[in-house]
């Protein structure tokens, strides 16, 4: 997140899938090595963003995530020119990926065990299935901006790491538009300074 | 400032001078020996905030504020019923303040050397005025929050340290609001986690 509460930029599309300027947000994960590996690179950083990283990684089950951060075109889904998210042909999920969307799909298996199931029953019913599936794993909320605004304004937030990079963003997508007044029981528990990002870990208490 | 970006809450008034929830923001300070000792009170917590509030404290020869800062009524100084602030008969300033206004006024002296100036020839005479009164020293911008978009907007912050509070305002005046999306240079160079609060330390490099 910017330090003006931005998680993306302005006008997102295809070309520029985090927004204008969006791409600030994420150098810090981007240079570790522990994302290019998950990512499949070589080589990069370690420091003391290194294990905020790891922890957010581990454990794991299922993912849920907005139709906009799986991306492509806005609306129902063309079958003459399918869109499989942003990741290629082995994206670095590994499980089943929830999306929620309002446009049935079919569920998409791509390779290294990562599967996207299309839900429309809403966010709830979602985090229920992810629930089922990850098994007594932690469900990881992926984003966008508008999926957590949901799941923070409905009190599903069990944990969350806010990365604070300092820099202005003047506009785009905010985490925390709608979700009022309340943090719904977070407390921030952990402050870790590195070079180029705070970050601050909450527990729902 | 919020973890959603307000450094005041929404309908700020005389029964409300931080907006409404505002408060918020400034319990770990007020909680502090170090805040209340500079306004007179005994008692206080030492935790790590000490030494950032003191730092804030010492060396500075003049501060700059807003009118909404200064407070009370909005428009025309009221001659009948004089407002002189929220601070009592012996601010805790000690020195010159520079008020912006639209409003001409005759300085306003009260006891503990602290002198109100009320500049109505716009925020970088304010700034050039306070330079000279400071004698060398520091100069303190006080807030609130459209004076400090101000500032920040014309590159003309040194030093900039955020309180950052884990928790959502949902409303109010944002601190960066009307910035853009260029911090003009300041960078963070120290972060200093505390029970209750965030210190982000930025210098203009």
């Amino acid at each position: 997140m910017s330090l003006d509460g931005f998680v993306a930029g302005p006008r997102q599309s295809v070309k520029d899938p985090l927004g204008i300027g969006g791409e600030r947000l994420h150098q810090w994960a981007i240079s570790l090595a522990a994302w290019r590996g998950s990512h499949g690179l070589p080589g990069g950083e370690v420091n003391e963003s290194t294990r905020v990283l790891e922890e957010s990684l581990v454990n794991i089950g299922a993912t849920v995530m907005g139709r906009n951060m799986f991306g492509g075109h806005p609306g129902p889904w063309d079958a003459a020119k399918p869109w499989n998210g942003w990741w290629g042909a082995n994206p670095p999920f590994h499980h089943l990926v929830f999306v929620l969307t309002h446009h049935a799909r079919e569920p998409l298996t791509l390779e290294g065990g990562t599967k996207f199931t299309f839900v429309t029953d809403g966010f709830e019913a979602a985090l229920a299935q992810a629930r089922r599936a990850a098994g007594g794993k932690d469900v990881s909320l992926a984003g966008g901006a508008r999926a957590a605004q949901q799941y923070l304004a409905a009190g599903l937030v069990d944990e969350m790491e806010i990365h604070l990079v300092p820099a202005l963003l003047g506009s785009g997508e905010r985490l925390f538009d709608r979700v009022g007044e309340d943090l719904r029981g977070l407390e921030l528990v952990r402050t870790v300074a590195a070079p180029k990002v705070t970050h601050l870990k909450f527990v729902r208490r």
